[in-house]
């Protein structure tokens, strides 16, 4: 039998692990000052949920943080201890950030953990789908919050593919490892002014989305809250009714491009910025843009074909909805559930499909499905010509055989996890387009799922706790790529 | 532009491609003489149907036959040869076998096309699906030619498995292309030999089955047509209830023994006669006993916890039905749609997992899992020791790259049909249940979808005719291992 010996490596290991974690809580802790202090201004009585909960998350965060102190992490992190830090600092934020959730005097939130839970991690994973009903009238504090988490957490997961999952090799992101060293130019921007330039631009493209929503006609409360969750691809609203709760075309078309800005990959922008491009990326952006418009063309004529729109807003709500969940955003202009079948079936199939890699989206990615459509093309050839060499080549450079199998292994991963975790939810009674729309739309982090009960129109509240908790896991699963939180069940991955 | 140069290649390489055609189509115009002489034996005026379609059939496969017959195919087909006759003449003689359907006086099948066509389809290629209503009710010699069909289409499958796929190096069956030189025994068995061994075999469970079903207690005529579709795996029967028809234990307990005898490699029967065993094959039939056997132990765990039935009937209807969805067969001992949605889950699931290769059952296949589970493992430990080298083995070998991409391919391919054809469905306003249901059963030769139309209680009749037709083209598709039928669809293909 195998011995585990975790004492071999495990504590010396994680102390820098644990370092790093403590100064995330620290930068929570701070977070919570902003709902803080909208619920006293406000004068809600919920502002006590956030002192108490600013006041552990600190508490837990500095002693984390001084105690590991001593560690020097000057070498960097060993790939064992990226793969541990990467799931357990998104599971813990998330759970600290359910904390003032549950502890607020808003009843949906505090009748359980799992709705607290539920809420912060589809915050913090950028995914959208929410247990409260009535939005409308929840406390600000809960509302900026939710918004705030995912805000943060769209940043955070640029920040990850860009640093770490490269690194980590996993799911074919190793194909963009060579992006913070950059070679391409002569004048080297290192990882940190990379960085910078990226927050900096998040920070941007936020205020801008928020000026517009304000203009359009939004309150100042619901444009900064929409913008924080448009940027982020992430999809909570302040009304039930998400964006449909407002009938200016305007509101709706900034949501569109807000939308696919926070889809593209962040790094182009910066290249933007610099005045070169970047093949690699730009393919990406052209192959979403170009099947988005598809999608949308088709779905216009479809919806003036039955009469249900006339052609402005038709568009319009075949733009926005597509855009929702390819970008995965998860907002509604209107009930999309409503429009038939055929409906259904196309959203259903666009869950899967997700933006960019380095941006806010989730999803299995466009650059993925253009690797795949690459391995069936040149698989065709070699069947009619077994003996000729058909090299894959992508954005102008043969794709390594490593590259193509993370991408390949990345696809069935993705149908085995989202085939697992629909059969786990049917074990609740639930029906089947509930369960498989639920599955998909969290593993890709959209938001809400199809069907009479989590549909646009719905609300996850009506679901079992365990089912909040499975969804919950999904939405980790998929927003850290699978692998790294499936490598943690490996039993060999904690021997010596 | 590209030019479309038929001209060069097509007629003179079709040659010895329409001679083969043209020598089946004689043997199909013989087997109409079976269900013409059950139709004359118990005066049936749908005699003429056979006596007419096996007219035709016979002229037009005799003429070619003939007029090709010049042709020397000594030196056996070319890979585009193979790959052109190998659907065209499922599909011919899918065409041909649709005749008497739709001739003979049964209204049902004559109403359209549509509905012959489906139906021999449904049964060339094993799957079951039905879009007669009454069958109890239908004449005899359609019932009858209903299972002939299967049956031949059950040992065509295993013929084309066995000669044709390996070679064409299709979804990994190349790991199988050693078979017919079976280079492991000194006394080398010949192709023909093999093929006469596995006919025989073939025929052998037929008998032995028949007589099972007859001493059981079925009548001759249900016990001969039940044995032709056990051994099949096909699926059809001569009741709207399939074997619920019947309460009798023992008969479902045969079909259990049956439909798995069907599902096993046949080349491993050969074997076993001989007293020499293949760990290739014996891989799957482990991984297909074992899985089967898991899933009936937790099925009926909770057939009798949730009290539908005692333990021997539980055991008994959870065997039958996985075993009958697993094999790709389709009967049903009882309407599992109606075991509530973690069944629905469960089977649902099941349906993409198929039978061993070399057999007469469809679907992914065990071999591919096992492949993939290769693949997966063998990733997961090069994530986490990126200088490591893993080989994949399979039953004591390496795997070749090839094979795993072939494998890999597959997988991804028959996502992307499921996901089409689910679509498609959906256009025609059909349900997210059924729609996705009918595409993954047509495309593993199941038969029954699941849901309220076309669920194990239902039927296909009330589907629109283009439905129809593209679940006919999603049962070829699968029965042919995709590439077979795609690979048509390159341009590239006809070219010169």
């Amino acid at each position: 039998m195998a011995r585990v010996s975790l004492d071999n490596w495990a504590l010396p290991a994680l102390r820098p692990i644990l370092q790093l974690l403590g100064g995330m809580l620290v930068a929570l802790s701070a977070a919570m000052l902003i709902p803080l202090a909208v619920d006293v201004a406000t004068r809600n009585e919920d502002w006590k949920a956030f002192a108490i909960s600013s006041g552990i998350t600190f508490a837990v965060g500095a002693s984390l943080f001084l105690s590991m102190r001593r560690t020097k992490i000057a070498g960097g992190l060993s790939l064992r201890q990226a793969f541990v830090l990467t799931p357990l600092t998104w599971l813990t934020v998330a759970l600290f950030a359910a904390l003032p959730l549950y502890l607020s005097d808003y009843a949906q939130l505090r009748e359980s953990f799992a709705n607290a839970f539920f809420e912060a991690m589809s915050g913090l994973t950028t995914t959208g789908a929410t247990v409260i009903v009535g939005l409308q009238d929840a406390p600000p504090g809960v509302l900026l919050w939710r918004a705030t988490l995912q805000w943060l957490g769209g940043i955070g997961i640029i920040a990850t593919a860009i640093a770490i999952l490269p690194a980590l090799g996993v799911g074919g992101m190793q194909l963009f490892r060579t992006e913070s060293s950059d070679r391409s130019e002569k004048v080297l921007p290192r990882v940190r002014e990379i960085a910078l330039a990226i927050g900096l631009i998040y920070l941007g493209f936020t205020v801008v989305c928020a000026m517009a929503y304000r203009l359009a006609g939004m309150t100042t409360f619901d444009a900064v809250a929409h913008a924080f969750t448009t940027i982020a691809t992430a999809g909570f609203s302040t009304h039930d009714n998400s964006l449909g709760h407002w009938t200016s075309p305007a509101i709706h078309w900034i949501a569109v491009v807000g939308m696919l800005a926070g889809a593209m990959p962040f790094v182009l922008y910066v290249r933007l910025f610099r005045g070169s491009l970047d093949d690699l990326r730009n393919s990406q952006v052209r192959v979403l843009l170009g099947f988005v418009t598809v999608v949308v063309i088709a779905m216009t004529a479809w919806l003036v074909h039955t009469e249900r729109y006339d052609f402005p807003d038709a568009l319009r709500h075949a733009a926005f909805n597509v855009v929702s969940v390819v970008t995965t955003t998860g907002f509604a202009s209107t009930d999309y559930g409503a429009w038939g079948n055929v409906a259904v079936g196309v959203f259903f199939g666009l869950m899967f499909v997700g933006g960019c890699t380095g941006s806010t989206a989730g999803g299995v990615k466009i650059f993925r499905y253009e690797v795949m459509a690459k391995v069936l093309h040149s698989h065709f050839l070699h069947l009619l010509y077994p003996r000729g060499v058909f090299p894959r080549t992508y954005a102008g450079r043969v794709l390594p055989d490593d590259v193509v199998g993370s991408v390949v292994v990345f696809f069935t991963l993705f149908f085995v996890c989202y085939s697992a975790i629909t059969i786990a939810l049917m074990a609740f009674d639930l029906d089947f387009l509930t369960s498989a729309s639920a599955a998909v739309s969290a593993l890709s982090n959209v938001g809400p799922g199809l069907g009479p009960i989590i549909g646009p129109a719905g609300n996850f509240q009506p679901l079992p706790d365990a089912v909040k908790y499975i969804l919950s896991f999904a939405m980790l699963l998929g927003r850290l790529e699978l692998f790294t939180v499936l490598i943690l069940f490996m039993p060999r991955f904690w021997r010596g």
